[in-house]
């Protein structure tokens, strides 16, 4: 593996060195955080000052931190949870909106909702380069709204606070996935006015199986994992100290050069694109204005491939990339993202995704530019036999 | 805490070396398991591997091990997901049936699925000593029967087979959370006649935040979690590749000595429990028959003593010991497996747990042996303050 080439870190990305140490540390340690003896309350402390750190780092109060087993599990909390919170209180809410490009996660949540807990779900649509109209939310009825701040396949990002200040005008919650924002935007909480947001440590430089979702402290979601009643009440299962710590050690470190980082991966994608460019046929999908879009994400179209034969041309060359989300990865469903944004089943079908990350360097890119147009020609040439 | 004497594996355990060894080898490791190139397939690789050591260790096979986030989740899918596919299946099957002595993942989750989802909770009774008739199980209209196959605070071994017999006379799943058996119990999931067997990796020498749930190949169970469609559609999310590696580790090393393993934590059991009973006003509560009860869980009774007094004296003493399970530590409600044993709520108050694992030694039974007749007067003197 040490020679391939990784340029794929919106699915998945290196664990930085403060969370394996911090990780290491706390897999040594023996106590249940909700025991009350002294091997417990050690436990606990660790889990309280990586909320607070967590916390901190986004613009939240502790007390707004619900730790979950990641990204998935927050989105569902979120969707679920206020979904059924907010019909409880008020049984004429039963709607949930959320945009054409959510992540998995939020959708599956909210038509499992509609097809088997009475929602209706609205659908709010994008434009071509897959942003939301804040001015689209409006339903009456509507228990809670979700738009994902940046887009994982293509890295369109959100007006958020304004769609939060919409979703509020009709009485709505207002949630965010933020797991691919979380590690190269400034996401702040307390200023982006939802009241749900989630965020996931392996995005960032954490470990795989914790996040956190957000929530407002005068909020009271039903829960999705009933049990022992940790994590106020909301969330129960035994806390996952070595995890937890993992993912407050890898949040701190990606905030402390945030910025720096942003404009590395930037640079990156600038010389990515720039290079696709010259490429006969290919087309960058998403915005072109720098703050519209993840500065670690390229997503291209490439005329008359199919994206699996690209992605296994390049995984022949040793380079990893992805065609469209990880999560769905070796379904052959095109990506329900572009076809929101108008794109043909073929041309969604052809979509590649490039993501960069803290390892990614120009020689990464060289070995991708060096290979990728005889790529394209071969892709080509099998998609030509292809009955689509 | 070096010095600690630590009495409550129950509530979590140490990790065994080769746990560790896997954890932090797959830390360095990238991919996600579900990305189609070459650093995904290496971690899926990995996945399917302890896939099938978990199955193989508990007699299922490998198509029927979810991974999830541990037992609490793990039982949230059975009860719930279970329900609402039994209830999907035959819209007249509305009933579950669960002991009164579960675990708080798997009451809660039937409460709620009684208050929230149109479900009618059938509670079946226990015997002075914790123990299930499976003549109770009968229920018509009964989607789901769920039975803990050893209680996490008495410690007490249901007759799993039979009950999953019963369930299935009615046509009913049959579900068993198996979290505190699967250490030191022959669990095997195919000999069982279960439908559904939750087992965890923190109580047996893995992780915490992994864990299993088996479920029998021809069950469709409605996911808790949706998204990305992992784990055959029924559990989505991000798989945690170093947990579930240190997972299957931990159950390859417990069961290749689990009878060795059972043989010395009854041994210290035997001990502890003939040093108890050389004190006034103390009683075990649960089975006395060797096979009919969890070798590594002592619950006693302490007359008129306060069970926090008592575990706040031990903590003092350098010793961790618990008033019934940690999840709900610090409540001061009395337990329910005890009231539904026919203690009364003063007795029930008054239960202290200690629980063995593989560092537990008889060094640690001296230290709490010369510590507890004091620790018990004065706890005594304290309750008698106190106004119940």
């Amino acid at each position: 593996m040490t020679n391939r080439v990784y340029l794929d870190h919106a699915a998945t990305t290196a664990l930085v060195p403060a969370a394996i140490e911090a990780i290491t540390r706390e897999l040594a340690r023996l106590g249940n955080p909700s025991s009350l003896h002294g091997s417990g309350r050690d436990a606990r402390r660790v889990v309280e000052e990586s909320r607070e750190a967590v916390a901190a780092a986004f613009g939240a109060h502790p007390t707004e931190v619900i730790f979950t087993a990641g990204g998935t599990e927050a989105d569902n909390l979120a969707i679920k949870g206020g979904f059924w919170a907010a019909r409880s209180a008020d049984p004429a809410r039963n709607r949930v909106a959320i945009s054409a490009i959510e992540h998995h996660a939020v959708l599956e949540s909210a038509d499992w909702l509609g097809r088997e807990q009475g929602a209706v779900v609205d659908v709010l649509p994008v434009d071509a380069e897959g942003r939301v109209d804040p001015g689209a939310v409006g339903g009456q009825d509507t228990a809670l709204v979700s738009v994902i701040w940046a887009n994982n396949e293509i890295g369109t990002v959100q007006p958020v606070p304004a769609i939060a200040e919409a979703a509020h005008r009709i009485g709505a919650l207002a949630h965010s996935d933020g797991v691919q924002a979380a590690g190269t935007l400034p996401v702040d909480f307390a200023a982006s006015g939802l009241d749900l947001l989630t965020v996931t440590g392996h995005k960032l430089g954490g470990p795989v199986g914790v996040g956190a979702l957000f929530a407002r402290r005068e909020l009271t979601l039903t829960p999705v994992l009933h049990g022992g009643g940790q994590e106020r009440d909301v969330r129960s299962g035994t806390l996952d100290v070595p995890s937890v710590a993992g993912f407050a050690a890898a949040v701190d470190a990606s905030i402390a050069d945030r910025a720096d980082h942003a404009v590395r991966l930037r640079a990156l994608r600038d010389r990515l694109t720039a290079g696709l460019a010259t490429l006969p046929g290919v087309r960058v999908n998403g915005p072109t204005a720098p703050d519209e879009v993840l500065p670690g994400i390229v997503n291209a179209s490439f005329d008359g491939c199919d994206a699996d034969a690209i992605v296994l041309l390049l995984d022949q060359a040793g380079i990893d990339a992805s065609a469209g989300a990880a999560c769905s990865a070796g379904v052959t469903e095109p990506s329900h993202v572009l076809l929101a944004m108008g794109r043909t089943p073929a041309e969604a079908r052809s979509a590649v995704r490039f993501s960069f990350g803290r390892t990614t360097s120009d020689v990464d890119l060289d070995r991708l530019l060096a290979v990728l147009p005889d790529i394209v020609v071969r892709a080509r040439a099998a998609g030509s036999l292809s009955s689509w």
